[in-house]
């Protein structure tokens, strides 16, 4: 059999021990080729690919990345590629595509599998928001990270009584803000998914400065948003031409507090730090997992799914099922976790 | 309300994030009341408690060990226990005892619910033995310290070209070698379900010296056990008076390997290292959740359960099941992992 | 004897670790007495203080932070301080007070010093820019935190083609720029010491890009500033009401690079994460050697100056020779780092 | 100008952070040529040597290990390789070379420069135990590990009432087990510098037990011994052949305080977890600032040197100076950590 492999989307930790472990996998367990192809669909489309053997993968499985790169390819582009799709599998000699990938990646791969193509998807986002499997790998070292920042934040925060702002990923779900929150032991943590009420959070701050807590940390999603009428005169930051640049909802929560609060707050921005580096224990046994798995569905002739942990077994789950919607935070969740505004 | 909290057993990382979970649940959250024996039940049979309020749990998050301490009990004072449990629950007037602990405390646990004590149980192991729940808290940590160790081993085996044999935790079930030993490319993952053949590992490192891998390493648990006759002379390490010490297979593989390969192998045994300290992200999560969840079982009068991981739900089960029989690693693990000798 | 101790100025992994060593030396070793005053100045000024015991320093050696707390003081009571200095001494029957702080904290000591106060400093800042010390704790942490998170932005940028700017504290002296610059590896590090030509930078990304190394890691101190005419039209961003918010050259600089290269650039602010949480070993180690040497001298009587690192020794250094100028990176140092612009 | 490089002795984190350095350096600074030999001194002697450039560098900064490998030379080639070191450095058409290494290494380097080699040595040692420099890299890296095992050996230690007895690396000097031990609040501290009493540490662990404080960690070096008579029956564990393995001061001790004090001790031998992995970003720095100032002494025709830390400076060292005896622990460093016994 010959294996084509390719990572798109945004970076993960955890890419790498996924194509270390199709390439074990197929070459040592069944005797295949695998080849990758560079900078996700992009190699496929323009022909850029390599042999992938087990020198290509030593000593990549902790390692942050891909070996294989990673770009944005054009909705047009895609398009093109499920209509020429038996022409690409036959260019390749491919008898499977693992594509490893978020959302988009994901939508790509169905439009390709029902085009025709044998696809075996393998998720991937830092953000969990996939439906259709437990976890996600490179989530885990995400809340790991941002974990960690607040751990910090924490002892800096009380022994100078300051107000400090995590702003975490999560554009579209509050999963890391959720568990980096609860994990940290974060005062207040807003999500995507529930519009939080800036007043609350100015009432828990001073409840908790009355109480002699001189200090708070909140931990807020990127995609948070306050409930209407909450920040009334919320805008962006702009630059010299009159364009809002890089400032989130952490840096407008945090002025909003400090004017509100007359304390000093702060916001911390982790941002591309949490998608980076070395994947935790429990992401490089997913991604092993996954990669797996993939290789067995592939023998299998198991298209037009992707792997997916259900409990502590690898499945196969279909793409469609995957894509049609995001796993956001559920209200029990939120409720479970006690701070969330 | 009021509740009884005591923790038993080995030291696990979480214990104390458990505690604290609790003690917001229950005041915060029913303004119930809390009082934490010490020392697990021998705090229970001997009076020693104090009352928890929210400052005896702040800061503890993140902190390895158990506030409350623990110790083993006899089986003796056990049954006493049992037989006196009306007694103990009306002289320390509560509603509810939640005992954090492993197999022996979740059977203790047992006990004293089949003697009428309003117990929910909440299973702690960093081995990740115990039926009817996904996964224990601990774990995750132990996995991370244990894969961290592997991680330092292998470039320094790999550039002088030794032979590491690390042993981790795991007397009757091998999830903590399996999954560090997935997590760190260990090349050899020896588990106690399964009696390993030395041969074979010698074979694997002599044909590993032969493609110019000159090294590997091996993670192998504590309960890990050769196949019979495939390590004739084994035999432990003995002080001067005859008697076997602190020498486990981790030590004996490492001696056997030594003088079958004719290369340096140096075991390396990480010991209590993997159960002490702040608990991952992961483990914090999973604790707090479980604490939270406890309180809430009691309120519910949901008694003679522990809390439970299914998926990503938290579950009651009943501690009959819990406590049967051990969860050890099923063969499709040990299969996939590839490299479980 | 009975000495004080107190903590003034922001963060410093470190400062509990030498409140712990002041107390052990002082009690255990000469059977003194310690008190330490809450939110620094301010606490002897105000009479806030408490007394220090073995069981009150337990644990904290680890702990970031500052369990006697610290707040900014106005120029004015400091000079009251000192105008009564006498008074104090006398109020509180201190024969030895140890503040703990960085430049400004040092300055009050010696105001408080040239009027007769017994004092002996400890020099604390992350930003390692105090005179008269090779090294002052809290910065090996400071460039641990950055240079872990530029090790997480390499892979990341590497895998998918970004340039990343990393802003790391260093208002005056750009020690933690240069240190977690060089140890990340870093394609560019700018300081305060010296104005950096943004072509410069532009060329150096572009020639890397060139050579098919299309990413890289910019480390800029926050003090760091452009040559003049570099950045023309360099502003920081403002909020609705007109002013500058948080926008440091970071951010500013990600702009300017985003738009001459036609690259996507991304800032990202590490702020108060390198100022909290554990210290290093090394971090310890310095700050229980300089508060073990600060009561020695109080006991020699050897007022007027600070504890210092010269070598491997810990030596005395007047504090006027301590705040007369900031230790700034020397030129030959740049020179070695090679990647400063 | 043509440098070989080289890296012998045992492992030691920043190895490949000097290489790099060297070839940067050299290649960019000075447009040389650098190759690399195998192995150690091996390589020089029988021919196996390659060319390093940028991109066999790229990656490796934070690496451990060493991408040259290192190997043990027998005395006698060394001879053999003084005896012919002009035919030597004809052969290879080197200008220069830089052995990186510890004592031996040094020695070696000392031998091979008075036969007329231009050599500029670079000291290595976890152990710290090198004459002639403040600090050599790998250290720090080596107290990082065995710190952060003893914050995971304490909490437990604490909540289960048990002592601890944590082996560190070094066999002469007993900087890991000093800097570790203070890093880490060990309770007992035993160098090879100072014979230690049994009797004391007894006492001391009995006196921590009644004043309530129930539980002990002692850090020991692998090369401290007893004083005479104050452990009369020790002996270490032998195999079935009667041949002592594995059996370090560590195990010994706590076997030993287990039957004294009638409590659990329990041994934690952390290895060559303590040589391996991740370098800090202190031994990063230092190890690339020494690489740097190698290349800069090799064109300076400044041979029979190493380079050395003094302060804040780097500056050459005679190698005879390096190698005549041990830089041990001195008394009042002993003193200042007070738990030394």
């Amino acid at each position: 059999m010959r294996i084509g492999v390719l990572t798109a989307g945004g970076d993960c930790p955890g890419l790498n021990a996924v194509i270390r472990s199709v390439v074990h996998r197929a070459l040592v367990g069944h005797g295949d080729e695998v080849i990758g192809f560079e900078d996700g669909f992009k190699g496929l489309l323009d022909g850029h690919y390599r042999p992938l053997d087990l020198n290509n993968v030593s000593g990549i499985l902790a390692r942050g990345g891909t070996i294989l790169g990673s770009a944005r390819l054009e909705r047009d582009r895609l398009r093109e590629a499920a209509e020429n799709c038996g022409e690409l599998t036959e260019r390749y000699g491919i008898d499977a595509l693992i594509p490893i990938g978020g959302e988009g990646t994901l939508t790509a791969a169905r439009m390709l599998s029902d085009a025709g193509m044998p696809v075996v998807g393998v998720p991937k986002t830092i953000d969990n928001d996939i439906s259709g499997t437990d976890r996600t790998f490179g989530f885990d070292t995400a809340v790991g990270v941002a974990t960690e920042a607040i751990d910090r934040l924490k002892t800096t925060a009380e022994s100078h009584q300051r107000v400090m702002v995590v702003e975490v990923m999560g554009r579209h779900a509050g999963w890391i803000a959720l568990e980096s929150g609860m994990a940290g032991g974060a005062h207040g943590i807003c999500l995507p998914e529930r519009p939080f009420e800036v007043d609350s959070l100015v009432k828990m701050v001073e409840e908790r400065f009355a109480r002699g807590k001189k200090f708070a940390v909140i931990c807020v999603a990127e995609g948070a948003r306050p409930a209407e009428g909450s920040m009334p005169y919320e805008k962006g930051l702009v630059d010299q031409f009159g364009h809002e640049r890089f400032t989130g909802i952490g840096t407008r929560l945090a002025i909003e507090l400090e004017t509100r609060l007359g304390k000093e707050a702060r916001p911390v921005i982790l941002g591309h730090v949490q998608r980076g580096g070395t994947p935790t224990a429990y992401d490089r046994v997913l991604a092993t997992r996954f990669g797996w798995h993939a290789v067995e569905a592939a023998h299998r002739q198991d298209f037009g799914n992707m792997t997916a942990l259900r409990g502590t077994d690898i499945t196969m789950v279909p793409l469609a099922e995957a894509v049609t919607e995001l796993k956001t935070v559920p209200d029990e969740r939120m409720y479970e976790a006690e701070s969330v505004f």
